[in-house]
């Protein structure tokens, strides 16, 4: 069977993603290092992540705002863990003003020199930490529930296009509670609403947990995970959700009067998820012909290509399409209104289907002279492309049938990737329980070795680094300890030999 | 009559805008210079906002993307006459990692120079242009239609809330075309879609027409701009549409292959509109006391108060209350569903009634136990807050008829809004027929002289330099020359005398 894509996943999964995203047309490189440029398509599939999202977190009693891109390099040296964990990446503004060298090009102006550089913001804590200062006085003021959509810089030495890139969109909630109970509650209430979005949403089967200290966020107290299983046996951390205790609200002085009139440091979170996920939407739902978008992210769920010949009944073709377009756009599925575009582009037909195809939408609807004079469609499922011979699986469909199934047929391609995403999660998690067994399953050579599921006991400080470094020599880093443990029975933890009962899933990362 | 902002349009209107920003809760200082933090009563504004015009922009064929923060500092050397208007008030990145100072403090540095210094976006042309030459190669690559939501950041010395703040939020739009009708065409669209909308959503009534030679984008052939009347007279431009002619095409090298296989520049357009559109739309609908929000722009369009003794009847009025805002949810006005808001905050009713009058909330809903034992609402409308007498004028209302009639209550607001709108600027434009008659118009002491109506021929070079200077004797600039022109008949040019046709607004501005 031919591919569309000029690689398969399994020839060589790096340069197959890479081809994915340039093929489909996601995004590119923009000349600017490590940041890149998110096309239409891709920039659609975010803005559909946007929204669902968005109205997941506004149901959840949290209003968006909108903070500095810049900060104060002051604003950091409050945190000392915090900085400890940024100060290394963070792009710096230190003028306000360009000169001419004298040669033709521009300089910074030395008369334009800032007083105090100004980090553009890696995370927003600290900046929206002070608003926070301001805006709570009194228990009455709390909870603060806030999120931000915005643009984030981390200097990436290595980049990667979604996965990492300096520049990154994202979404960031921070609150502000009057007890570390509640501030607790919301940290977990979050970790479940990513768990839910990424499963109902974006069809991918993750698995939440909390991350070991050594992974937590420069300044946290705990942070959890939601992490998705890619092709290739390795994890993606797809969304954190942090308790920050008071170690924020110290540093930036949030504090409350009590219902008793006594003045106490309030607890605080922070959460986000990022245009990564659309990474892990690639390298979840991605096959050897390019992107397959679930049904409630893709930017178009149905796309209509006429086939047309420069011959006069190429007008019928076209009426025939808008009316198909017109009567999809009244149908609902997945509790909208159905997104189908009719591609007028001027270029071939069997471009446009690759093209598509590539690309993911759902499903393509293909009509000639043939079909719209026998009211029919002639219809590509993308999450069953070929039959079992090798042959694309096209179907020609009575019109009115199509139109009136379509949100059923929508909803079961939702449902098909999801599954599909659960199945290949649980085929490549393997309980093991001892070191040996781990050594065994992640040693040079062994192909899509996925994650193993070990018990341990938390370990602290040195302990721990041995863990860290003993994990490392194999490749490997903890992804986190589910919040619902897969058993309950006691055996030896994997690094130390002592009895344990919580458990962990370790794994290759991106 | 007393009111509720501490100080009124007619005693100060600086600091009465101010104070509408600060009691509505729209945005604050945010500790970092030029930037504010736009509060959730302010973003929702601005979320309302984006989702309608958005929806207009894509309706015109248009796709988002997202483009990189930074822009090379070689990309703005191309483009000379770009530069020169905007390198004045860049931010500028010089490093990317930050160090210990030694004193407890951080400094940039200095191993982590970048070699060649990064801009922080003032608009887009140069990055956007340089993928549009990567995208269109032949012309069935045209039109190319992007726009992209995002922050950019001019450093300016004065800043002013929503109207002028180093950082900014707003969309900008880039498209490319085959020919330079084809996009003097778009640009033309667009400003007449920024016009529709200013008068739809923002019932902001506005005056669109091209700017004079000395007020165009810098590296534009033509810039157009959409301009509101504020209350005290002043002009506010709201919204500008650019024809770049080949300018950027030839910097940024965007050729194609015409039909007959010749190459050509491509001729293309940017047009953008931003939070300053906040601005205008307090400085048009604000009283004093505070703002009014259309009811298409209103985050929530109906505030239910429960008026609560915490007594065990507060039981009984929630419930009324929950049902009253399930009703309202099933409603539709203008289009959508009814935006209503259950506000269950621990303060005093009292409290909650001028907060959300300061905010502009369309219609504000009180409900004590009496209304909802004898089902029952008191209503009051914002934009007509007092009677006559100049007592609030609340009226008590049957549930159902309310619930029945909000919709078309709402289109009365947004109706009513958009009326006044006109009005005042109608009202304050005055047709002036020579020079003198402008000096009159507009001599100190005369309060509020809004704008003057008068002919000109259009001057060039020195001529222009001079007009510029006159005008800016009296604080005066041109807005713009309609493009709905008010009358054909020739009269005298006011600065020249010569016989002319065109006329122009003449005004003061934000």
């Amino acid at each position: 069977m031919k591919h569309a894509l000029p690689v398969t996943r399994e020839a060589d999964f790096a340069a197959w993603y890479q081809s994915v995203i340039t093929e489909a047309d996601l995004a590119e490189e923009s000349g600017v290092r490590g940041c890149m440029v998110i096309r239409p398509w891709g920039y659609g599939i975010w803005e559909r992540i946007q929204r669902l999202l968005d109205d997941r977190i506004k149901a959840t009693g949290h209003e968006n705002c909108y903070f500095p891109l810049f900060i104060p390099l002051s604003y950091f040296e409050k945190e000392a863990e915090h900085v400890e964990g940024f100060a290394k990446e963070m792009a710096v503004v230190t003028h306000h003003r360009l000169v001419a060298d004298g040669k033709g090009g521009l300089v910074p102006d030395p008369e334009a020199k800032l007083e105090e550089p100004l980090v553009v913001r890696p995370t927003s804590e600290t900046v929206i930490g002070t608003a926070f200062s301001r805006w709570v006085q009194s228990w009455r003021d709390l909870p603060v529930l806030i999120n931000q959509w915005a643009n984030v810089v981390r200097w990436e030495m290595r980049t990667r296009m979604f996965l990492r890139t300096s520049e990154f969109l994202w979404q960031e909630g921070h609150t502000a509670h009057a007890s570390a109970d509640e501030a607790r509650e919301e940290t977990l209430k979050i970790l479940e609403l990513y768990r839910s979005f990424s499963e109902d949403c974006l069809a991918v089967h993750v698995i939440a947990g909390e991350k070991p200290e050594n992974e937590r966020f420069p300044g946290a107290v705990a942070t959890y995970s939601i992490e998705a299983m890619m092709q290739d046996g390795k994890a993606l951390q797809a969304g954190t959700s942090h308790f920050l205790g008071t170690n924020f609200a110290k540093a930036q002085n949030i504090r409350f009067q009590n219902a008793n009139g006594e003045l106490e440091l309030a607890n605080t979170t922070s959460w986000g998820v990022s245009t990564r996920m659309i990474g892990g939407v690639i390298m979840v739902h991605g096959d050897d012909d390019g992107l397959r978008v679930p049904p409630k992210i893709a930017p178009w769920q149905v796309v209509i290509v006429p086939m047309l010949r420069d011959k006069p009944e190429d007008e019928e073709v076209v009426a025939y399409c808008r009316e198909l377009q017109a009567a999809l756009a009244g149908q609902s599925a997945l509790g909208e209104p159905v997104r189908a575009l009719l591609d007028l582009k001027p270029a071939k037909a069997a471009n446009k289907r690759w093209g598509w195809v590539k690309k993911g939408a759902p499903i393509l609807v293909e009509v000639g002279p043939r079909d719209a004079a026998g009211g029919n469609v002639s219809v590509l499922r993308r999450d069953r492309l070929y039959r079992e011979d090798g042959k694309l699986d096209s179907a020609i469909l009575p019109r009115d049938g199509f139109v009136g199934d379509v949100g059923a047929t929508l909803e079961a391609i939702q449902t098909a990737l999801h599954d599909q995403s659960v199945e290949k999660l649980r085929a490549r998690i393997t309980p093991v329980d001892d070191w040996a067994g781990v050594e065994a399953h992640f040693a040079e050579g062994v192909v899509n070795p996925g994650w193993v599921d070990v018990r341990w006991v938390r370990p602290t400080g040195a302990e721990l680094d041995q863990v860290v470094e003993r994990l490392k020599a194999l490749k490997l880093t903890i992804r986190n300890a589910p919040t619902a443990q897969t058993g309950h029975d006691e055996g030896p933890c994997v690094f130390t030999g002592r009895p344990s009962v919580e458990r962990i899933l370790i794994g290759r990362a991106y």
